[in-house]
C-alpha cells in the first residue's frame, strides 16, 4: 500500500471513493504515525443534528487539498509522517453514553499503536471519548479549544450530564484534562447564565473570547496557548461554530460574529510549541451547508494544518 | 378562545405564527375532541437524522389546508369536533429511552382528558410511546400501519432494543397492540433478511405489500382493514415513507417505488369503519425536503384526512 | 431576422442569452402568428409570491425543447405558424390594479396586430388583464382552466376584489368570459366554504374535479372540452398547480393529489377542436423548484403543446 | 403567563412553536416594556419578493439566542424588561398603500399602550408605517438607519410613491422624521443618478457610506450617532443589506461590500446613549437565505443586541 | 477480504466509507463474478454536466439498499455472486475521445477477466466505450436501452462525432452493438428532426416509445425484450432520463412526461431471459438533484435490480 | 438602439430578458468602445463543472447594477462608453482545444473591431483563448491576474497541455503574455508541488500571495501592479476564487482563506494607470453559489468596476 495521496495531476479529484485528502484507506496500523479517523455521532447534538454525515462530508471535500504545506516552510508533510483514513468508529445513534463507549474503544486502538488520532466528528460531545483514549496514555492532557461556547455546562434536559455542552466539565471530573494547561478560544454570543464563561475560569481554564482574541492580535495569542500549555501533551479541539456562519454555516449551534476563514488559517498556522497528541474537528453538518460545502472545505483545511503542524516537530 | 382556525381569506396565510390549520394554541384541555401534538424526537433514526423539525415544518405548510372536506361530503371538520394545537411533548436528544418516557406522559395527558392525538413526528419509534399512552386507556389497540417497512425488527446495533426499526415488535410483546386485528401495508424494496416480511406475519399482523395494494385496489383494501380492525379501537400511524420518494423526499429512509401523492390521498380518503382513538405522521424531515416542502405539505394533508375521519363518524 | 430557433445540435444549449425555445427576440410584430410574453407580476399573490421570476425561469427551461412535436403527426411548429419571444410586459409591483392596466395593455398590442398571445406568468391574476385584451377583439372567450382551484372566490383580506383568487368571477362580471362555453378542470383538495366549487357552477362554469377525470378518462374529458367551448374563440388558462406537486413543486399554492407530469400531457396532448386565441402558463415560481427546475421544464413544454395545437389547425 | 423566555438548558430548542427567543406570545399587552412583531408586507419590494416569511424565518433562528448579554456588562434582559411576542400585523399582499395602513394600526396600539415595538419585515416600506405610529406619540423621530440604500428616492414605476426605496424621503415629508436629528449609515455600492447620496444630504439626513464607517472606526461612529440624535426619541431601522452578502445573503438587494456579521454586531454593540421608542430588522427573505439560514439568525442577533440597548437604559 | 456487505443491522449505515451497497472494495479481482465500477465522465454532456459526481452519488445513496431481493424469490444476491466495488476508471476531463479510451481500458481489465462490469455514469457516451470492452470478447452484443431519447444522432457542434447523444450510432458502425436483437425504450418529447425516431429504425433497432410501453403494458413488453435479444450476449444501459423529472430530477437532459419510479421498477424486475454481460445507469448528476437525492437512490435500486438479475440465473 | 441599460426605476429589474446590466443587446458591433461576451466553456475544468452556466448566472445577478460610479468621481459609465452585450462565444463541450478556436475567433471578431472585451467564462482555460485574440492586435500583453492558484502548471491527467490548470504556461510559451509586465495576485492554499508558486517566477511573472496582499495594504500593491505594467497593453483576468468561499461558493475549485469582497472591491477600485485592452471574470459556477447567488453577483460587480476602469481613462 501507497503511503501517498493519489496525485491529483494524474488522477482527477473526482475519480474514486473520498477517503480524506485521497490518502490510502488503511488496511493495518502498522508503521503509521497518525490516522484520520471519522466519528460520525450526533446523539449529543441538542440542536441541529445531522453531524453524523460530517466525516464524509469532510473527506469529500478533502480531495482539494494538496500535500505541500507552504506556511511552514514548504513542509511536504507525507514525507515526515506516515498517515492513513482509518475509516469510522462504530456509534450507536440514539445511546450516547454506548456511542462515547464505542468511539473510545476505537481511538484507544490507535492511541495504543502509538498513532496520533486525527478525529473528524459528530457533535463536540465525542471529544470526550477521544480524551478518555488519549489520556489512557499520555495521563491529562492540555486541551486547546477553539470554540464559541465553553461546553462546560453541568446537565442538560432534566439531568442528562453527557451532551455536546458537557464534555469539558466532564473532562476535567475524570481527570483527563488539565485546566491548568488548557485554554478556550473564541467564546461569543448570548449567554445562558451570567455564569456561563465564569464556570470554565472556576474550571480552572483559561478563556480568551473572540474579542479578546481580535484585541490581542494572533501571534500574541499563539504565544499564550503554547506558554499554557507549557510543553505538555495536548489535544486540540476545533468546534466550526468558532468560525463566524458566513464561513461556517454547517454547523450545530451558529453563532454570529466570529472570525472568518482566512482569520481561521492565519491563527491556526501561527500555532506553535505544542507537543500533539491528538485532535479533532467537530460539528460539521452538511445539510446546513449549501451547495458549496464551504464548512466541509474549511474542516479539511483545518484538519490537513493540524497535519502539518504534527509534521512540523 | 376561538375554537375555529384563522380564516385565510381575511387575513394572509403567512400572518402570524403557525399552527396546525391555524388552529387555536390551546391554553386548556378542556373541551377538546382532539389535539394536534409535535413529537420532535429523532433519538430512534437510524440513518437521516432531523426529523427533530418535522412538526414545526408539518405546521408551516399546514396553512395551506381549508376547514371544508369534500371527500367526506363536504363536511366541515371543525363544525363537529373541537381541535387544538398543543405544542410539542419535550423530548430528550440522544437519550431514546427516557426522551420516549417523556412523550408518553405528554400523550398520557391527552389521552386521559378523553383527548384523540393526532401526533406528528419524530421518527417512527415515538409511535411506541403514544401507543403506551393509548393502551393504558383503551387495552391493545388495532394499528393500521402505512410503510414501506414493517418496523419489527428485534434489535439494532449490537443489542439496542428501541429505534425507529423496532417499535411494532415492542409494542406486541407490550401488549399494547392487538396484532390478530392490525394491519402493515405498504412493504416494499430490499431486505435485510428474508424474513424482513414474515416476521411481522409470525408476530400475528396482516401484511400488504406496495405491489399487493395496487393488485387489489383501493376500495378492496380500504374494506379489508375495516374487516381486520373490526370495530377496535384503533391506532393509524402514517409513515411517510410510504410514499414514492418523488412526492416524499423529505423523509429518513426512502424506498423506492411507492404511492403517489394522489394514490397515497386516495387511498387514504377511502378508510371508513374505524374507530380511531389516536394517529400520527411520522418521519418527516425538512431539511431533505427541498424548497417546495412537499414532504412536509403532504404530512399535514394526510393528518388532515384523518381529522375528517374522526369527525366523520 | 430570423424566424427558426437556433439549431441546437450546432450551437450548445447554453450559448446564448435565453429566449423560448431559443427563438428570435423579436424587433417587429410584423408578421407574428404567435407571440411569448413574459408577465412576471405577482402582486396578486396570497401565499408564496415570486412568480415575477417565473417567465425567464421558463425561458430557461424551454432551451430543451426541440421544434418537432411527434404528438401531432410529427409537427413542425415553426415551420407552420411564425413565432417570436417578445419579452415581457411592464408592471407595477405591490400595486395590483395598475399592474392589470399595464399588462392588459401590453397584450392589446399583440391582439389588435392579430398575434395570438402565449402568456408566461406571473400569478393568476394576470389572466385577467389577459383575457380583457382578447376580449377586446374575439368578444366573449371561452375559457379552459387547468387548476386544483376554481379562482372565482369574490374578495380577499377584508374587501380586495383582485388577486390570483378571484380573476374567473371578475371575468364573467366584466363579461370577457363566456362561462356558457367555459370549463374548470382540476379542482381538488379542502375548501374555504361548502360554496368553493358550486360557486362556479352558479357562475355558469363547466367543473371537473381531479377525481372526476381520472374518472372519466382523458378521451372523454378532450371530447367534452371540444363540446363545451363548441368552437368558439377560446382562451386555455394553465395554473402549475393543476400538476401534482411532486411533478411541480415551484407553485404558489401546491395542492397534493394531482396529476403526474406524463398524465398532464397526455391531456393535453389530446386537446383538440379549439379555435386558440389566447393562453397562458402561470403560478411557475423557481425558487420553490428545486435545483432541477422540473416545474419550470414542464411549464414551458405545456407552453409548447400549445403552439403545436395552434399549428395543428 | 411567565415573562421569561423557556428555558433551553430544560426544553430543546426545537420544541414548541417557535416566537422569538421563546418569549411567551402575549394575550395580553399589560405590563409590557416592549414587544417583538412580525410585519410580514413585501409589497413594497421592487426586486425580489419574500420578505413576508422574513418574521417566521427570524423566529425560527432567534431560538438560538440565550437571555445573558455580556456585551452590556452581564445584562439579564427579561429581569429589566418585560417583552413578549406580540405576533404579526395584518396586511393586504399586493396593496402596498393598505398594508401600510394595517400596519401602522397595529403597531399604534402598542405604542399606544407604552409598548416600544420592536418589528421584523417584511420589505423596508413598512418602516413608514411604524414610523408613523411611533410619531403620533413621540413626534418626528430620530432615524438611525443601517442600510446599504438611501431609500430616499422619490417615485417608482412611473410614479408610485410607496415602496421599499422612498419610506424616508415620504417619512421627512410627513414630518414623522427629523431629519436634524437622523443619520444614515453605511451606503455603498453603484448609483441610478449621481443624486442618490446627495438626495439624503439634501433633505438634510447626516449620511455615512461604508468606506467612511470603516475609515473613522466604529467607536468613533458610535459617538456621532449619539451626537447627531442629541437625546432625541430615536427609532433604529436595520435593512439586511447593510451587511455583506457572505453574511446576509437573503435579502432583497444583496450589495457586495458589506461589513460582515462580526463587525456589524460588533458596531451595533457599542451603540450608547439613545432613547429607544421603537425599532426594526427589515428585508430578510428566507428563500434567499440557503439552508444555514445564517441572514435570519443574524437578523435576530441584531435585535436582541436593540432589546439588551433598550434594557441597559 | 469478506466478500458481503457490511451489516446495515449491526453498523449504522453512515458509518465508513460508502461504496456500492456497502460492499467490499476489491484489492483484487480474483473470484469476482461482477464488479460494480463507477465511470466519472461527462465530456460528453451536451447540456447540464456534473454527472462526474455521479458514481460517489450513487454509492451515497446504495448504502440504503439490503442484500435480499424479494422480487426474485427472496434472492440473497451476495450468495449467489461475488461481487465487490472496484472504484472509478480513470478519465481526462474535456478530452473525450482520451475519456472514453481510458474508460475501456479499465472496463476491458473487468471482461477480460470474466467478470460482469456494472457501471455507473458519467454521461451517455460512456456506453460507448463499455460496449467496445465488452464486444471484444463477447462479440456485437444485444442493446437493451431504456432512454428518453434515442441516442443515435450523428454529430454535434459542427462535426463532432462522440457525445452523449451518438453513442449507439457509433456502436452499429463499429460492429459492437447488433441492431437486429437491440430494443431502445421510453423514447417521447420533442424533436429536433421529423427522424430523430426513425434513425434508430434505419439503424436496425427497436424502438418502443414511453406511450407505446404504457399501452402495451409491461409484462408484453418484457417478452418483446426477451425475443428481441434471443439470448445472445446483452448489455442493458439505463440512462436515468428514462424516468420522469419528477422520479428523477437530477439528470442532464430532463424530458417530462415518463415513467414513474414505482412503474420503472415494476418494469425493471419483470426482465428475464436475459444474458446479461454487462450494464450501467447513467446521466446522474447530483447537483440538480435535491437535498433527497432521489435520482441517486433511484439509480441504485435500478443498478441493484440488475444484479439480481445476474444473480437469478 | 438605444445605448443605455433600462431604467429600473422606470421598469422593474426583473422585466425582460436579462443582459448584462440591462444593457442593450447588441445587432451590431458599430462604434462600440467594449462588448461584454458570454464565454460558456466548462471543458478546461478539472474539478467542479458548470461554468458553462456562468455567464447567463452573472447577467441575472448584474441587473442590481446601476450605472454611476461614485468610487471614480461619479462617474458616468454609460456617457463616457458605448458598451453592449454582445450574446456568447459558441464552444464545443468535451473538447477542449476545438472550444478555445471557437472562443478566439469570436474574441478577435471584437479586438479587430477596435473594441475591448469583457468576458464572462467559463473556466479558466478561456483566458488562453482571449489572449491570443487579443495579442493579435496588441502583442504580448501584460497581464494582470487575480487567483487563488498561479494556473502556470505544465500538464495534466497523463499529458495534457490546455486546461484550467495551464493558461499562463501556454501564454508565456506562445509569446501572447509578457512575463516581465506581468503579476499574480492572490495566491494560497496547499501545494501540489514546492514549486507550484516558484513556476511562476521562472516564467517571469511577479506572485503576490494573499498573506503578502494583505501585509503591504492595497495601496500599495496598486501602486506595485501599475509599475508592473508599466504603461504596456493590459489584460486583467479575474479568477473568482481568488475570494474567500465566504463570497464565493460559486466556484471550481474553492480555496479557504481569501479576502473578503468588501477588501476584494476595495482593491479593484484602487487599480489604476492600466491600459485596459481586455479582461474577463472566470469560474462562476451558479450550482455551488446558494440561492443567493452571491458569487454571481460579487462577479458582476467586479466586471462593472472593469468597465468604470476602462471609461475613466
Amino acid at each position: 500500500m501507497s503511503a501517498l495521496p493519489t496525485d491529483s495531476l494524474e488522477t482527477p479529484r473526482f475519480c474514486g471513493i473520498p477517503t480524506f485528502m485521497r490518502l490510502p484507506q488503511a488496511d493495518t496500523l502498522d508503521g503509521l504515525d497518525a490516522a484520520v479517523i471519522g466519528i460520525p455521532s450526533d446523539s449529543g447534538a441538542p440542536f441541529r443534528t445531522g453531524a453524523r454525515f460530517g466525516p464524509n462530508a469532510v473527506r469529500q471535500m478533502s480531495i482539494m487539498l494538496r500535500p505541500i504545506n507552504p506556511y511552514r516552510g514548504g513542509l511536504d508533510v507525507f514525507e515526515r509522517i506516515r498517515v492513513a483514513d482509518v475509516g469510522d468508529t462504530p456509534v450507536v445513534p440514539g445511546y450516547e453514553v454506548r456511542s462515547l463507549e464505542r468511539i473510545e474503544a476505537s481511538v484507544s486502538a490507535l492511541v495504543e499503536a502509538g498513532i496520533v488520532p486525527f478525529g473528524i466528528g459528530g457533535d463536540h460531545s465525542v471529544t470526550l471519548a477521544e480524551l478518555r483514549a488519549v489520556a489512557k496514555r499520555h495521563g491529562p492532557v492540555a486541551l486547546i479549544q477553539f470554540d464559541s461556547h465553553t461546553d462546560t455546562w453541568d446537565k442538560y434536559f432534566a439531568g442528562e450530564r453527557y451532551s455536546a455542552g458537557t464534555p469539558f466539565r466532564r473532562g476535567v471530573e475524570e481527570n483527563i484534562i488539565d485546566p491548568a494547561h488548557s485554554i478556550q478560544i473564541g467564546m461569543r454570543g448570548s449567554l445562558f447564565q451570567p455564569s456561563d464563561v465564569s464556570q470554565s475560569l472556576d474550571l480552572g481554564f483559561d478563556v480568551v473570547t473572540t474579542d479578546e482574541l481580535f484585541e490581542m492580535g494572533f501571534d500574541v495569542l499563539a504565544s499564550r496557548i503554547a506558554e499554557r500549555v507549557a510543553g505538555r501533551p495536548a489535544f486540540i479541539t476545533f468546534d466550526m461554530d468558532f468560525v463566524d456562519p458566513a464561513s461556517a454555516p454547517g454547523v450545530q449551534t451558529p453563532e454570529s460574529g466570529g472570525a472568518s476563514a482566512r482569520e481561521t488559517l492565519d491563527l491556526v498556522r501561527r500555532l506553535h510549541g505544542i507537543d500533539l497528541v491528538g485532535c479533532d474537528v467537530v460539528e460539521i453538518n452538511p445539510q446546513y451547508d449549501g451547495p458549496g460545502q464551504i464548512t466541509a472545505l474549511l474542516g479539511a483545511t483545518v484538519l490537513a494544518e493540524f497535519l502539518a503542524l504534527l509534521a512540523d516537530r
